[in-house]
């Protein structure tokens, strides 16, 4: 992916995670947005990585996984992102400790 | 700026801009969610750049400008990036046509 397509990619995530926890869990939304809006982002090191992750962290988190629509660069269905959150520090930390930022 | 920054300020600057414009024009992101939620990312060739594509921009529609909070990599208080929009396409070339991808 060239850096536009990783930047939009990453914004996909960001909304989609930000709608999906506003609905689910809407006090860690409104938190997130009075603390400044923190965000994390980290390197995939694959698709499997990504999909264990999903699978890991939707059992207590929300978490909404990224296909494209394969408009541009990718083929149509390519999981491109996986957006975890917003969610409390330490929640997160139990899935994405491990790995590396991006 | 790393990926992980440019990631992490573009989708500061999606959120930002789609809260805004979910206040400012709420029938715009209605639309924008029904649609598919695309996205443009622009290069944007300076500081300067950006900043006379917020003040053109905002005549119009609705416009956020990003500050980094400085924690990681730049000053704080450096202009990073700026959201447009969501907007009718037809409202947003008037202002972003003459840029290139990023």
């Amino acid at each position: 992916m060239g850096k536009g397509k990783l930047v939009a990619q990453g914004s996909h995530a960001s909304i989609e995670a930000y709608l999906r926890t506003a609905k689910q869990k809407p006090e860690w939304t409104t938190r997130w947005l009075a603390e400044g809006m923190k965000k994390i982002v980290l390197k995939a090191e694959s698709k499997e990585m990504l999909i264990q992750l999903f699978e890991e962290a939707r059992r207590e988190l929300p978490v909404t996984l990224i296909q494209d629509a394969g408009h541009t660069q990718v083929e149509p269905g390519t999981i491109t992102a996986l957006g975890i959150g917003p969610a409390p520090e330490v929640e997160l930390d139990k899935f994405i400790s491990k790995y590396k930022l991006l």
